[in-house]
């Protein structure tokens, strides 16, 4: 049975996981939070899952290429400078990186990313969330995995179209740009629905989360997808064969 | 039959109204634009109807009261001073003014007000608004006429409430606001939801506008009501009996 | 502290209930199942909450008519026998019955049915309904309930508009008629749309459930209104003050 | 300049081709209509577009044939006889036959047997599509088209997995079905949308007409791109390159 060891195991997604693992057939090698020692969970493990702090990155990196223990990353927020760290690490262990574990959400990317390529930029390009009212950042992670998703189908980055939090005289939209808006309330778990509009006719396509089991599932399904790959940097799309 | 005179008769909104009289059994007294004489067509017509511009608004009152002829007003972006400006002439003449003509927004509103008041402040309250991509305004004034309506059904005031284009580092969301949120893209007419989101269950009330020609048909059953009046201030919801 | 007797206890709703009654700041009297004696819980009981199944409904009646105590059924597909023992025992005791003790529902139903009176048969009547795969029967009681809320908004019952699964060659919609449709599908815990839709514009009413919680909650507040009210046959919206 | 010439040009469907062929930079070669002789019309045209009556398609099929004129096929509710025949006229000429021929309900077909085949029988696929209340037959044709593009995904025919208006006793949901509802109400052009449900959560992808020009500006394209193709059945997707 592949071994699976967790940083950020007492978070919430990090005790989602631990409750998936044995529904998975795997086996928990165990867990560290801040203070423990990420080397010595490194080389109990198989495979790594990193659900804990962007602070803890490049530690978590070190103990897995010194180990050579794959890991998956579900930490967001990441900087430029982390992202780096990750494709430094990619040359000597398998990490893959997601800003979301869902099986459905990974597909939508794919479809999404699909469509922009297909559809001209007469088909403008809205993306909208809604999540809990505890949520301190806006637009989300996976609003935010979605419109770089978008942008890639159209040959650029998200950084290059993206308008946020659109208010007061904005003048006309400006073609090829692509919207993000944000609600908040109650106890929403994640809706995400990316919007292409055009002359006389509309395309939605959406993800609706009911329950955060999905994403642990998601991670521990890609946990023991990577166990035993070859050193490289991994999309959670790679698991799916998309 | 009743004569309809139009304030900003060439418009995309004055021709509308003008292709809308004579289904509704009225006739057109005639229009006026910038240039023509407000006052003799207010002198020609049973009842007025203004879809011209803000800055406009204080001659056509001036006009109509001068006539005592009823006054529908569905300019949008009017400043303090000039509902000041229809609340002085309502107190000689009826003057109806609207952020929207149309039948469903109008019975929208109504129960937007009624489910703030009856939901606690456990209800979060999001406002999420799609127009074409040539608007130049966000929100939308409909979006702010509901807001308005969420507002009141609380005791308050929108502008007490309001969080305009949520993105960045938020913090979690403060209770009793109300979100706004504007997506653009394509032809769309103007489709509206009001979110009540609370711990396990969402009520969601939207109207979608799938043609323009319904704020006309509105305006003109609005000015069909009015024609005759007394003097006084007076909602579209009056028109429906809310 | 207000006691609360559980028939149905050791089902999905009835444990659900058990869980919410602390909370709520009552206390658990006990709980009957199928061999159990419910005149004793009667007896121990301030108020009675039953959710257990059609065919024990009488037995519980007398029961709780035995004892003087009042009684929430939220037991669904009540035939029309069983409807007119609640209606006897309304004359000696306060029973509330009601398809849905969601807060969200119970609003929303009250909406639709002003929608519908407010509206003309113009604005034609749609009800869909969305649940996991496993329910077994369609549609759902709870769009029964939206639906004979539309009906009576319209002076009428379901059962004098109700079109159910159209497929075929259907002709063109009968005016007045009203629609309902069946969606089943992964773990959806219940989701319901009533479309209101004329020419030109729609509005859209939907409750999402998203945690079976709020039925729990709900019974319970439903419970604590119904002890110590005098006899009567009552709603969920007289809860809310609707 | 393509000639492009009608058959069923005074319909709904034909007229709004008729405004199209111009803006697209094509011309009128002619329209025929119930009486006329398809022949000559098939002679003086370098491609056909057909938004007839099913009992036409043969005759109109050998004069195609006959002048060796490429044909799209919009006309819908044909029978197996007729399919049999378009393949064998597909062997001689270009014909293009498809259910719908906007861009974007072509591009949702698409994904939809992407996602019908990546994702497994555990995401269970319903269709519900809403259309005006004229509509005499149930489900739409692009319902059906949808229903067979996410049929093909998991390797097999609609008519092998369809559940048409779901009601009554239904027991628990068949794994592998594809459930179909309709909605009908006041004068929505068209909206489709597709379900994916599984376990804790959902992919809704949906398209929305708003206005009947995208299905004649789509039969233009597609004449345009058919006119001087070799012989063979095409479909929509062939003309986006998917």
């Amino acid at each position: 049975m592949t071994a699976i060891g967790i940083y950020g195991s007492s978070g919430r997604m990090g005790r989602a996981i631990t409750e998936q693992i044995d529904a998975a057939g795997a086996t928990l090698a165990g867990g560290v939070d801040a203070g423990g020692d990420p080397a010595v969970l490194a080389r109990m493990s198989d495979v790594l899952v990193d659900f804990s702090t962007a602070s803890a990155i490049e530690a978590h990196l070190a103990a897995a290429r010194a180990a050579r223990t794959p890991l998956v990353i579900g930490t967001t927020g990441l900087s430029q400078a982390q992202h780096a760290a990750i494709d430094a690490a990619a040359t000597e262990i398998a990490v893959l990186q997601t800003g979301n574990t869902s099986l459905g959400v990974t597909l939508l990317a794919q479809m999404v990313r699909e469509a922009a390529a297909r559809l001209g930029t007469d088909w403008d390009i809205e993306i909208v969330e809604s999540h809990h009212r505890h949520k301190v950042d806006a637009p989300s992670g996976t609003a935010i995995l979605l419109g770089e998703a978008a942008a890639a189908g159209r040959g650029t980055t998200l950084s290059e179209l993206r308008v946020d939090g659109r208010a007061g005289l904005t003048g006309a939209r400006t073609e090829g740009t692509i919207g993000l808006s944000s609600l908040r309330g109650g106890s929403i778990i994640g809706d995400h629905t990316v919007l292409f509009a055009s002359e006389g006719e509309r395309i939605e396509l959406s993800h609706l989360a009911q329950d955060r089991s999905i994403f642990a599932k998601g991670a521990v399904r890609a946990a023991l997808w990577l166990a035993g790959r070859p050193a490289g940097r991994y999309r959670m799309g790679d698991v799916l064969g998309l």
